[in-house]
């Protein structure tokens, strides 16, 4: 089984955060030794979802997971994400797709709330 | 100078979602000492910050701190949120408005991110 990864982010009319998410997809794959991982947007820019799902299938991936760079399971997590993920399995030969959860409930974000507190407090 | 704080989130139709920020606002007050700390939404769920400023005025706060939850520097962030801002300000008698950065390019993202790829990767 070769897996591959995709960092789903929303996406931004503005180019400089869609910038960061690939940089954080890059540093994903330094950090975790990842060979394939990606990038796809829900909207605003491309590429999407299915797209790069079948791109990695087509550089051998036989098993994608989706991380979620969503802080909520809003509508686009809860509903969205996994119906995109179901179409392009059936579409990419039965392609398993596995969604990781969003990145809500993780212990590191209130660091990060408190961090922005501090940092303009002064 | 009486500093408040409220954590701005976009709001979701999931109440759940809702939840997961005030529990988050709630863990922000204890963890640094807060007195003031309110949750407000951008959309999906009230109350809306104009309203949560307000409310904060007239509990005593002479500055008030707003700390975006969430990820990029979207439209939401950099354009809404200081528009938003300075309505307000005006509104209740130049009350001071501090935004703090959203979460993007705080260190702890990729942690997060590689916590979610590895539980799942099994």
């Amino acid at each position: 089984m070769k897996t591959a990864y995709i960092v789903f982010a929303h996406g931004s009319r503005i180019e400089a955060a869609n910038d960061a998410v690939r940089a954080l997809a890059a540093e994903l794959a330094h950090r975790g030794g990842y060979e394939l991982v990606e990038v796809a947007f829900l909207d605003c820019a491309p590429p999407d979802l299915s797209t790069v799902i079948g791109r990695l299938a087509e550089q051998g991936a036989t098993r994608i997971v989706v991380i979620p760079y969503f802080l909520t399971l809003g509508r686009h997590t809860a509903e969205d994400l996994p119906r995109i993920a179901a179409e392009a399995s059936r579409i990419h030969n039965g392609i398993r797709v596995d969604i990781a959860p969003p990145m809500d409930g993780h212990a590191a974000l209130i660091g990060i709330l408190l961090d922005r507190a501090r940092e303009i407090a002064d």
